[in-house]
């Protein structure tokens, strides 16, 4: 098995991921994974380590590394004399956001029947609609805060009353198009900003000075839960900060907060992850409201894996459980009867 | 705009698409579609329309016709002396079942960027797995029958204790491992016959002689909904009864029901397919309990795409408003302000 991390793809979150690959390379010195970049034109490129830069992946000279074509069981590159093949491989996906986070990125890798660490196409539908993340939380008994979505096309009118409220484009991550609005007056323009980036947006009561707690995890032999990261930050964490902490590599270490919440905090995890997340490495966001736990969010693809939220992330990027899908058999028993029957 | 009808796919509903792609050449024979397969090892191939039966797949020789491969948007053939290429395309995705309706195969098409008449991914993830249909039609107000829900390695409690149940796989259709369970001894056999198919498995119970209806429908610039159906059958509609229900093209009579009744089915239809499900063309199928209206399931890509409900399908097919995805732009402002601050 050759890792391979995947990064790049059509997203805002194009650059961070980018970032994101460069960090993680600094946390897998030992495993010395391929780099494949997927740019903004659809294509795929083999990038050499020591090209691992970012100022390589903006002033284009990526373009200049080994091209990279989808085909059964892994990636190949053609050659006028041949073709070289990638495969083999056990694929990280790495792409943040739009098509890495949506199912669509697994969804390739699963049709090439090419392994890879990654939320599968359930859990990328229910971790990237901010909407269905709710239901999906209720359904398996974890709370949220209340919401309403609202649509390009529809009307504004707000059951919440009671202000600040946080307007966000309803799967978009990273604080992209994201407004608090303390006053009725400011609310058509955090609209139309959010609008700006998606058709559907969701509106939540904004708590300010509420407590978050940040959770990882993800499904080896067992589940494994990360270190609890408390994140410092102001009212909402910017794209510029947020940008800063994809490239964070160092280990937390463990906050401290009571053995209660702490249980908590790893049973809202758990209730989340098992079983529809096995395969990937989420990161949970949860806010403590009146002592009680609520989801935040779903980050399903988290910046440079939350490496720094476990204390010995390479081994368990290599134990994470891939779960094979049953395959279904092709047969023509159907057809071949009726041509009996024909004679 | 070339109409091109996608078909065959790995599921066990591969012959199923196959008689679904024939039966739609019979009712598109003005359009003169392309016909493309897609066969067991993930090759595409261009199918003449004279080649457009069954033994041909069968046996085999399919395999003479042009070989396709997916490209930024569309399909290419490859020759010895260059490309001819396939594009301009509005694709038909008739795969039922496995990669057509689990969200792959439109996955694959968004990805190269392809126009395509297909439930879109999350409307397919949430029709393929009937515990998530449940929650989903939960959420917009359209009543369903309790269930509950197994695991392959879980244990095997019910909590429903009134016999019959029908036992199926969580996200199989055409009846495929499905069964009727009278009584408690029965109760293994069933759940070993689903899970041959499938790691987890639906119970629910079961209504002799329920009443049932089927309506169809898809968004041109307006919701159309289909004439209503009162399905036939025995107890369990049989993979060979459905086969043959997979080749029907005749147009079927409006069937005599009370006006209320055919409003409650046309309101629920709607709360399931709008705005999730635009794009499409499915077929609900509904139960009626003490006139009340219950959805059973969504097909998302229904045989021959239940061509027979309506009576003008070509038209509709024509005029189904397929909604273009916004994309995300990529830029490299952040990577660029960094380099220029170090000068």
């Amino acid at each position: 098995m050759n890792l391979a991390i995947l990064f790049g793809g059509i997203s805002y979150e194009h650059e961070i991921s980018i970032v994101s690959a460069i960090t993680l390379k600094k946390s897998l010195s030992k495993e010395n994974p391929l780099f494949i970049f997927l740019d903004s034109k659809n294509n795929f490129y083999l990038i050499s380590p020591e090209n691992m830069v970012a100022v390589n992946f903006s002033n284009g000279d990526y373009k200049k590394e080994k091209k990279l074509e989808l085909t059964n069981s892994g990636f190949q590159h053609k050659t006028f004399f041949g073709k070289e093949m990638f495969n083999n491989l056990k694929v990280v996906n790495l792409i943040h956001g739009g098509q890495g986070e949506d199912g669509t990125i697994i969804s390739l890798l699963e049709f090439y029947k090419i392994k890879a660490i990654s939320p599968n196409r359930e859990a990328s539908v229910l971790s990237f609609n901010k909407g269905l993340t709710k239901i999906f939380a209720e359904s398996v008994g974890v709370k949220t805060l209340s919401y309403q979505i609202f649509n390009i096309n529809g009307k504004r009118k707000l059951n919440i009353i009671e202000f600040p409220i946080i307007v966000k484009p309803l799967s978009l991550g990273s604080s992209i198009g994201v407004s608090v609005v303390t006053k009725l007056s400011d609310l058509d323009y955090a609209f139309d900003t959010a609008f700006e980036f998606e058709d559907n947006l969701i509106v939540e009561p904004f708590i300010k000075d509420v407590k978050e707690f940040n959770v990882a995890g993800a499904f080896t032999d067992k589940l494994v839960i990360s270190n609890i990261e408390e994140p410092q930050k102001g009212e909402i964490l910017d794209f510029d900060t947020k940008y800063m902490d994809f490239s964070r590599g160092q280990t937390l270490e463990t906050i401290d907060i009571s053995k209660d919440l702490e249980k908590q905090l790893f049973e809202n995890f758990e209730k989340i992850y098992m079983p529809k997340f096995i395969g990937s490495l989420i990161r949970c966001d949860f806010f403590l409201i009146n002592d009680e736990v609520y989801l935040n969010e779903i980050n399903s693809i988290p910046g440079s894996l939350a490496n720094y939220l476990f204390t010995d992330f390479p081994n368990l990027l290599n134990s994470i459980e891939i779960p094979q899908p049953k395959t279904a058999s092709v047969s023509y028993k159907y057809i071949d009867k009726i041509q009996r029957a024909k004679g």
